[in-house]
């Protein structure tokens, strides 16, 4: 990895110009009074320079999706780290500084990766090609993300869940629609998969194509716990299938216009999430057609046979109530070879399925793609 | 402030039963396996201990709203920083650790302040007494929250707000209701209010205790640009104003069941939108007739003359056009004298005001107190 002296002089000259000149908007909490630094600044070859002010450290790592290995920055005579890579591809990306071996957020860009944890915080590396992604907010009209906060019975405390609708159905108010389940990974929350994931755009871009019916999509929090520091272990998926059953859907088709039955709902899930929907979907067909994984986390072959028994017993009538059953999995992501495994085990049982095998590994590059796959196929029966 | 030996014991146990033990959830990006560490952990006491692991670190910094002063953490053998500090009266608070000069997020806490840069960006702390908060969610109907996207014809992209709907908002759908438009700060977006602000909540809980009035807030997002890295400068409160009366309002009224008239349509704001909400409420009375502001980003009295010079005029007819105008500053708040010099102004020119003189900083502590005195003497007219 080279650095480019070009940036070097950028860098010297963004020093000079910024330094004098605080953030123009208030009193915004301490940090605020630093010196600008622009970064990360994506060049017209697509090379991209990423610039830390800290004359302090002793060591500045960056680490990033788009990169093989994490590479050093160099230091200038003003404590400025500083580092251009690239050229990278067009596409949106996550990356964070390692500062003396603890992880720090670039205080440069604005854009960021959340989570339910810190430890997953990142920044986001958007690189923009010629043409808007399929994730872009476009002009057309956009359905509503809806925080709804519901007591759970079934765990004893309030929980929070996303519900997406799409943008016509205000205008229609006899309307009833099918609806989607939506699972998030490991250290996620019920915010990532429209943050990250941007599902809401997906959809609203693929609707107003006429490309995807019009449907729910409810994202719920992904642990049966209050404290995603403590996430219940193995106990978890049992504890969100059970708030997922005996709360969430019975308040989704109480509060929305829901098409409510197993023809209209559907489970997908992502990482974590896409176990959690394999297995609670593939075992309650009695509540969903429409089941799949994305780089799901199911990693223990030998468990298959006992885990998806209800599945499997009668293959036949298995195949007639699933509409769809779809799982993708990037050849470079450690859940490739268990994915592989299930779709085996699947054939032999007779189990009709779609195993989709891609190329990436475990990001929301490849679950935005999925997404965007997958919708088209759901609630056409 | 003192070290207790029996934090540094508790940290020898965390990390001595810890190590061995990744997180329970699936393949979660890099860092994930590291070794969990207990920090923030509030004792009975109400001392709270905050533990860093940062072996290579040569200096770690706690900075809070809970103290006085930064305090310097110190290192073990194993290379874990820690500092007890407190008691610390319940309250949720931000705070954050320098690493060798650079702000890094508490890895062991995933409960964050959110803002739309990364430099806002804090961990909070929640120190709870014996009764529950204000802001808390209790077992009382939900409103919800509704994030929209929009296409700003003003500014010439598209915009996020978050609108809060009353629980009962669907229960009746020929009802209509008034609409509070609720300003963020600098560095904060859309949903600031909400994350942090639990604007949601306290309307919940006061609505639910016959308090206050249903009635709609709109969160949109303050900066008048794309990027909030570049603040627009001078020009961002006129941009904004031009969104919020061309764009935004007239969206909310299509969309939305809006008593669509001043009677029933308020603007309040916090610093910067505290700022803006005076200025674009009390320059538009034709629009709005509840103005308030929240330690108010106003701070050159010598403007006010020609900045509200349409609102002193006729000072008779701008009281009875205004039901409520409301502002307060905690007294520890560098926009203490301003908004002093503010209401002395008013004062002189015989415009009705409470001015509302509180303890407390520039912090959300303060803000939400201020929400909660202030909604219930919304829209009684």
């Amino acid at each position: 990895m080279k650095i480019y002296p070009v940036a070097c002089l950028l860098v010297a000259l963004c020093i000079a110009s910024a330094w004098a000149q605080p953030p123009a908007a208030g009193k915004a909490g301490r940090g605020a009074t630093a010196p600008r630094i622009i970064s990360p600044e994506v060049g017209a070859d697509f090379r991209v320079t990423f610039r830390l002010l800290a004359p302090k450290a002793s060591d500045v790592v960056l680490t990033g999706e788009f990169l093989k290995a994490d590479q050093h920055l160099t230091k200038n005579e003003a404590g400025l780290w500083s580092i251009t890579v690239g050229p990278v591809e067009p596409e949106t990306y996550h990356y964070n500084f390692v500062v003396d071996g603890v992880k720090v957020l670039d205080p440069g860009n604005a854009s960021l990766k959340m989570g339910s944890t810190a430890q997953t915080l990142a920044n986001s590396l958007e690189v923009r090609g010629t043409q808007p992604f399929f994730y872009d907010a476009q002009p057309v009209p956009h359905g509503e993300m809806r925080t709804n906060w519901y007591e759970s019975k079934s765990l004893g405390f309030v929980r929070r869940a996303t519900v997406y609708v799409p943008a016509e159905y205000d205008q229609n108010p006899q309307k009833r629609y099918p609806v989607l389940y939506l699972l998030h990974g490991a250290n996620n929350d019920e915010t990532t998969w429209t943050r990250q994931g941007r599902a809401n755009l997906i959809l609203d871009n693929l609707i107003a194509a006429g490309k995807s019916r019009p449907f729910i999509v409810v994202m719920p929090f992904g642990y049966g716990v209050k404290d995603p520091m403590n996430p219940g272990g193995a106990n978890n998926n049992e504890l969100f299938s059970q708030d997922l059953r005996g709360d969430l859907i019975p308040m989704i088709e109480a509060k929305y216009r829901t098409l409510a039955d197993r023809d209209h709902r559907g489970l997908i899930g992502l990482s974590m999430g896409g176990g959690q929907a394999l297995t609670i979907g593939l075992n309650h067909l009695e509540l969903f057609s429409y089941v799949g994984g994305f780089s799901a986390a199911i990693r223990q072959p030998e468990t298959f046979p006992a885990t998806f028994a209800s599945l499997v017993k009668d293959a036949g009538a298995s195949n007639q109530k699933l509409h769809l059953l779809w799982f993708g999995c990037g050849t470079d992501d450690s859940l490739f070879e268990p994915a592989k495994e299930f779709s085996k085990f699947l054939t032999a049982q007779k189990i009709k399925h779609t195993f989709r095998e891609s190329s990436g590994a475990h990001t929301y590059m490849v679950w935005r793609r999925y997404l965007n796959e997958v919708a088209p196929q759901l609630f056409r029966e």
